[in-house]
């Protein structure tokens, strides 16, 4: 049994990591820690749990009783925690913030976007775990970067859903406003564009197109819509079976040969990728759960891949389907 | 043209005010007042209201310039604004807060209640404008009371929207809990009560029936939708030619013979009744908006009648049927 | 490993059946008969499960092959089903419809809710599965009535999501209608309240009391939302000991301390109990997610009865929680 | 007063016209046709309008009785009513539907988008009523095409709510599927590009660049988000006089000089307009109700100028804001 803690337990990416892992079958939730919630039951907090668990969230941080720790805490907070604390070296660390995503000099995270850099999770110690927007992108992308096939523009619509933004209640997250609405947010310039564009230089070096981004606030909670599109010179055959080969190995990504709905992966770790061609455009539209694939599904996905267990272990997830 | 000040006009129910009287083929908007937004453009608060209007908030209560005020503060601070200020004689009061609903020694506002105190509204000084629920729910049952006809137990089964609650973000308003979930809360003790109450014993001095409502949180933004019933011996036509008889005269409520739904009401002053019997058992649907007949909108028509306008004046709104 | 049959798989319950058994441990899918879809991909028409299964619908019934049937048909074709075909005696078969939930000469099938006939159920050869909001109402008020204590009017608000009514489009399921709507429909003569009065009547015999049930569509797509009251002379505490006694040996019923929301089941096999005491009356909160309590997962959750598993197997399911 | 007939009066944009146009000063209804409804009266098939009207639909078309009818069939059925119906000379025309959108030989209508053709729409006989995604797109280039700056691709974002797709129930307007949910039609061939095309060619003739739109279903009912980008050269302050400029004369859309939410112009006949320059592109941002300025309320606002009136005339719509 993998023996887990995690660290910022009262957030939406905690709660998702709790209801995967209480029936993942080779993971145990060792401790859960919170500052604002220390004492209080997990249930009380993610009422769901309730009859799931009788786990207190605590203050302690035992290291010593764990192999892996998730950092749930907001952007920023894991850089401060890897400073202030003295871990363990045997000790795993799976991040969930943005804070180890891109490359510098120092940072030995690796970019835990299984699709991408499966072979170096396996052995890696410590994981930035990708963004929501980002992996939905990637996973639309990167088949065509494996290729070098990324030569002209590539054009972004993206749409998200509430749980993207987190549980602080805000303006924009207020069910009075937000029911029946749409906005754009960060537009061409959202946080997640430095970690893609550094996957896709991973895979075509070349790479330096225009890239753009519209970021869109959606009317749904859960659920990353990705429609790409940019020039491809071959057919719509040519393009699916490069994306097939591409994901032929990878358990969690589909190419649907219908024009699927994003609820179609709610609740699942899956990504699902269809395409068309038009004129001289590939369009791909690519569909993931933020809160899972995009965050804490991934988490467990990359948790499995380094302790050497099937990927797909405990993540066998009951779709909402409506 | 009726002059008119609006207090506290950065909130939900001064916003609909404003989409109403801005309209309004004899009235003014004067002034504005928001302590916390006073200088900034109403336009920038209600954003709806972009290219309709080019007034900002105030900190000035401009009381000689205007003919009504409508006090659309929170709960309690209308009592508040009435102590510390002293009002012109000749200046009418609309308060939408619950601070002058219940009739007690020295208030001298009148029951804003078209459907139950129309000919004293049309001579009120002072007005306290009725609750969302306490309109829908009166709506249901005035007619029995009317005729003496509350025989036994009332049950109540009504649920509110999310703009109920007011603008300010909170967990149970947040997009993602309250997109999708119901929830109870005040069960049996909510604080419309007593304004119901007190309303069927205006016109059923006997009633001291057993009287039950449970409060619930709807996946919606506007709109109050109640299920109401009670013993009732005589036959479905009677109930029906009570209730029309008794709306027959009042130009917004209307009984439907079709079972309605609730959102065919939303965006408008109406109400809409619905009755079937069923054993012993009169079932009335009463169907309203909870900004508009539920606060602002029957705000106006109480203004309209206090300064001997048609009822309906500024009050054909569009629905927004869907 | 269980060997199982579908009998109109294109539906949604026989959709949530399959999300459900492809995961089960000890039950496999052997055939999915669908005459309207055979030769289709049952992919392509639940459109989650790509990737899970490659199981094409067919019009075969081996009913040889498999050790239990689910009827997923729609209502009045179980019937039908049971009379023209010849069934194995070895066979079990586990009916979706409400063809056979009510008592009546030669009708062989156990009411199958597992709260109030468990060790009937483990020996049963055919199970008529409970209908959702059926599932939702008893829940609220099995343990009253296991202790003789409805001794009064039983008055139940209930709301159910757009799955309730199945996949067919209509004129209520329309989303430009649905959205932000609420209605109500077969106002105290809902179908399902002749296996509620039946089962309320198995505990206490003596029940004849007056039974009030408003059915309400709500805008959500998941979910029954029960708020039950009626008169109790015990105190809060007293009733909650009754409850937990009741449900303390069911391990998916679970008595809440918090107010809860309908969404925390949502997605799960659970059903969440809570309770307040207001003057004489006992409000009980019951919430179930319709297509898996109140449809597929108690079906599940018969089955393993039946075949003398754990209740829980294949069933520790993944809330959507949002 | 204008004297109005509506052809195929039981779909959304008769119902839209209707509850325009009942409280349209200087309007009358004289007869609302409809094959399927005919005897029924208006308000049991467009709910709301209960206690607004006690019209019938008709068979009959008095064609004599009026001076405009409103063609509101499907599309295909306006060309066929024009070619079978012999019309007075007298008798204006407003077609909601495709049909005459597009020049061609002997087709005498006038497109009727008045920020495009307000001076033609002013003196034309029969008007050709833009498609909601048209009117969206459209206010989002017209600006740049006046100047003649749409000088490489365009790139459009553009999510649709389910009025748009009209009342027939269908898969993708079932509440079940589309509530949560998103997904892409008609990708990169909406039969609207034709309109939109032909408009962009008549301010800048030599327009004939990569236009990309790929439409998506939205989770809402009511309103277009529209998010286009272009290379701009510009400044975000000359962008800003352009679309000011050009919209000055223009009563129904605003410049936005905040970020704006989709709902802000629901059920109102605006565009609100906003923009930001990222690196060498111009993201404009539009936002239309399809049901209102990008379909009835247009028709009204074309009615307006053919017949003299001041365009807003009836057009002063509370927005429902929530």
């Amino acid at each position: 049994m993998i023996k887990v803690g995690i660290i910022g337990g009262a957030g939406y990416t905690a709660g998702e990591l709790l209801r995967i892992l209480l029936n993942h079958p080779q993971a145990e939730v060792t401790f859960v820690q919170s500052s604002s919630n220390a004492g209080n039951l997990i249930s009380d907090v993610h009422v769901d749990l309730l009859g799931e668990t009788d786990i207190e969230f605590t203050e302690e941080l035992p290291f010593s009783k764990v192999d892996v720790i998730f950092l749930c805490m907001g952007h920023g907070k894991s850089k401060e925690f890897m400073e202030t604390n003295q871990l363990p070296d045997s000790l795993k660390v799976i991040d969930l913030s943005h804070d180890f995503r891109l490359k510098r000099k120092g940072n030995d995270f690796v970019y835990g976007l299984p699709e991408l850099n499966r072979e170096e999770i396996k052995v890696a110690k410590n994981i930035a775990n990708p963004g929501c927007f980002a992996t939905g992108i990637q996973l639309a992308l990167l088949p065509l970067a494996a290729e070098g096939l990324l030569k002209n523009g590539v054009h972004i619509q993206a749409i998200t859903g509430s749980t993207g933004a987190g549980q602080k209640p805000t303006e924009t997250s207020h069910f009075s406003w937000r029911n029946n609405n749409l906005s754009a947010y960060k537009i061409m310039e959202h946080q997640h564009e430095g970690e893609i564009l550094q996957s896709l230089k991973q895979l075509q070096p070349s790479f330096a197109n225009d890239f753009n981004f519209v970021p869109i606030r959606g009317n749904h909670t859960r659920g990353i819509f990705v429609a790409a599109y940019t020039r491809f010179d071959g057919s719509e055959e040519e393009a699916k079976k490069i994306y097939q080969d591409f994901y032929n190995e990878h358990p969690f990504v589909f190419v649907s040969h219908e024009n699927p709905g994003m609820k179609q992966v709610v609740n699942t770790n899956k990504g699902v990728i269809y395409l068309e061609k038009h004129n001289n455009k590939l369009v791909i539209i690519s569909l993931t759960d933020n809160l899972i694939k995009g965050a804490s599904g991934q988490a467990v996905q990359n948790m499995n891949l380094m302790f050497g267990l099937d990927e797909r272990t405990g993540l066998n997830l009951k779709p909402v389907a409506f």
